[in-house]
């Protein structure tokens, strides 16, 4: 109902209507609905409703850039000034068998980088660095803040959960938008993950924006939209921010899980990285030392690099980093310490022929639906379990020849999971291209 | 999240996907969301997300029709077996000043056909049968249903509040489409307003679909795209069904407000109603008695109803029903018995001109300022005040000359519309052509 003589107090209706009719929202009226939410004055069916007409009306890079502002201004903003040096954080966007972070961290870390890194969990077929750190025996994510700053000033890294109260309405948002069908949105993802980098208080910003079947973009063009207008935000306020678009068709080197994901990441540290993975790894790392002012040269930077697995020097600050939070060190020598699933079934190809496409966000689901992963937020999950993928986009296959092997618990869940895996496979008679897993920088 | 796995158990979140992404939703589909959201399953914001993506994404025939069955289907379906002959429904979608339903049912009934009327009261900008009624002092219209059916058995018309139970899932979504600005969308009006026609019982149905400044509709192209949806509803459902497209670009008759539009209402009954809402009244009246198998040439029955006011058998019709609803029946011969505000403030023109268009829903807006409507579902009214037009589209005015008269209870508030009706009003130096009331039968 249009009641034009409320006059002009500001109000909810006549901001989703605004909307609603493709108009552009004020930073005033963006300032209302996302503190008026945040302090429960506005339902969650209005939200809702709002949020409905953003994912299909979609708002200006100015619309965006406030929503981003006042996301952060809704809870605490980070002070990491008692830590010397450029602080460089770190985001990707999501990916099945991402381990980029437990990668690239110490390693920058041991060229002199301070990492101060809060983190989230998984939710849905993409697993968080908070539940993969923690498949190592012992360790501690859950920091009082001081230790947190005190662990970074004594070795340069630490890793902690991300706090309750930062971005407070873009965690309202976000549950609603998981409900409601708006999670697929470039304004709502890119002003949701920059509120939280901007409250995240590191100086610096280095962006993994995974596409395709795998990530939430579905195209590289969006990806490089999102990254472009992530970019522009982080620019904006100051932050010098670079996006690193990544390519995410197939899961990201060979192990989907948490503690696989881990052991993966140890053996990248010791330089026994597949070659995709390799290439993110160190391409990423390379980046952050240029944010650092480490070097602007950015073969340089992946010599620094690749030197720093060499000398295990990387291996060395995970290792600290393990110690300092309370984990089982021995993990590093002998991964086989870190909880294994009982069962490895093996997944045989349902045809001859290359492999020309897998269903990245299915092997996702299947890890999910093994127990490594969450559908509800509370839900526990098996840390031990995962796929591995034994081949991807290109290689060459007989009928009947493994395709992935299901590291499981249970019988029936090893089972359960063959027929969607067999299904994301898909063949070609002819020669695959292998795709480049770095298309572009921003 | 999409989890792909969750297999073919039907859910909200995939019904939101589906219209967020334009696909059609299927019959089980909509069933699915009415009845699960009736039964209280579905929680508002997710109703509210869908609700959007429908306003913004439409609806096929097929998805609309559905939703009204579904809807209809949600809450009781009155029977009205017990009353003999056709029965025909009459619903608006609303106006400023549109008394028509009190004049028309009078007039249909005296010619024999049986009035069963449920009907609503007004909310916002206009106002509702069943509070203009009950402007009249000691009229019931909270009728138990057999004295409802025995009322028309014994005079041919009785009209009563809606049931409460009739179409219980529109009622819940109508009241989240107005908190979440989902109101002026064609599909849910259309199921809307159906759902309730068929949950009615009546054999036929008469639309009068009103559109311009003070209708849901804007455009004539959209009301009669409105109109021929909901006779395709209706017809398909073996009711025929009639819409009348009639202009509400500016207020129709003379009063807006309840106790006010009840006295015109019995003077248009004796014959001294201005000429667009006799107009409007006599074609309705027209085409009810075509449906009702009383004629089908509109011309003669124009004809006898012109008679029945002439000859003040349609007056004698609304006094029996006063009389058997427990209505003061003295108003008929002296209607200043009526509640009558104790304020006649004149509005005076801005400019000399022909008046080129009246705002008509700011003329509701100030009807419901001077405490003559609600903005919530339990504010109390005053049914005394209200507006009366002296200028209409076409007239010419000098500065100055009164174009509105405001009947009010308080200086205070009277004197608060006063701008506001000045400025819904616009004028042209150039001769303004006056329009036609109805445009169009459908």
């Amino acid at each position: 109902m249009i009641l034009l003589f409320e006059g002009d107090v500001m109000n909810i209706n006549e901001i989703i209507r605004k909307k609603r009719d493709q108009y552009e929202l004020s930073k005033e009226e963006i300032s209302f609905f996302v503190s008026e939410y945040s302090n429960g004055n506005i339902p969650d069916y209005q939200m809702a409703s709002l949020l409905m007409a953003i994912y299909l009306n979609g708002m200006s890079e100015d619309e965006i850039y406030n929503l981003t502002i006042e996301m952060a201004k809704s809870g605490e903003i980070i002070d990491l000034s008692k830590i010397e040096g450029i602080k460089v954080d770190k985001h990707s966007t999501g990916g099945i068998g991402d381990k980029v972070t437990l990668v690239v961290l110490p390693l920058v870390a041991s060229l002199g980088v301070p990492i101060a890194k809060m983190s989230g969990r998984g939710l849905g077929y993409t697993q968080g660095t908070i539940d993969k750190l923690e498949a190592i025996n012992g360790f501690r994510t859950n920091l009082d803040f001081n230790e947190f700053i005190s662990n970074i000033n004594d070795i340069g890294i630490s890793i902690m959960g991300q706090s309750e109260k930062v971005a407070i309405a873009d965690k309202k948002i976000y549950a609603l938008r998981d409900a409601t069908e708006t999670v697929e949105s470039i304004p709502l993802i890119a002003s949701s993950i920059m509120s939280k980098k901007i409250a995240a208080g590191a100086d610096k910003i280095l962006l993994e924006v995974t596409f395709g079947s795998g990530a939430f973009m579905a195209s590289e063009e969006r990806a490089k939209l999102l990254g472009e207008i992530m970019v522009n935000i982080g620019n904006k306020v100051g932050k010098e921010t670079v996006a690193v678009i990544t390519n995410m068709n197939q899961p990201l080197g060979r192990f989907c899980g948490n503690a696989l994901e881990v052991k993966e990441a140890i053996d990248i540290l010791k330089g026994n990285g597949e070659e995709d993975v390799m290439t993110v790894c160190t391409w990423i790392a390379a980046h952050m030392l240029r944010l650092a002012g480490k070097g602007d040269n950015i073969a340089n930077n992946i010599k620094l690099i690749q030197n720093q697995i060499k000398n295990r020097e990387g291996l060395r600050k995970l290792k600290q980093l393990i110690a300092l939070q309370g984990g089982d060190v021995n993990v590093i020598e002998y991964p086989e310490l870190l909880d294994t699933a009982s069962i490895k079934l093996e997944v045989p190809a349902t045809h001859r022929g290359y492999v020309s496409s897998i269903n990245t966000q299915e092997i996702g689901n299947a890890v999910v639906k093994l127990g490594g992963g969450r559908l509800k937020k509370d839900d526990e999950i098996d840390k031990s379990v995962g796929i591995e993928v034994c081949k991807k986009i290109g290689d060459f296959v007989e009928a009947g020849e493994t395709i992935i092997i299901v590291h499981a618990n249970e019988e029936r869940k090893a089972k359960s999971v063959v027929g969607m895996i067999q299904d994301a496979y898909e063949y070609s008679d002819k020669e695959v291209e292998r795709y480049r897993e770095i298309v572009d920088i921003i």
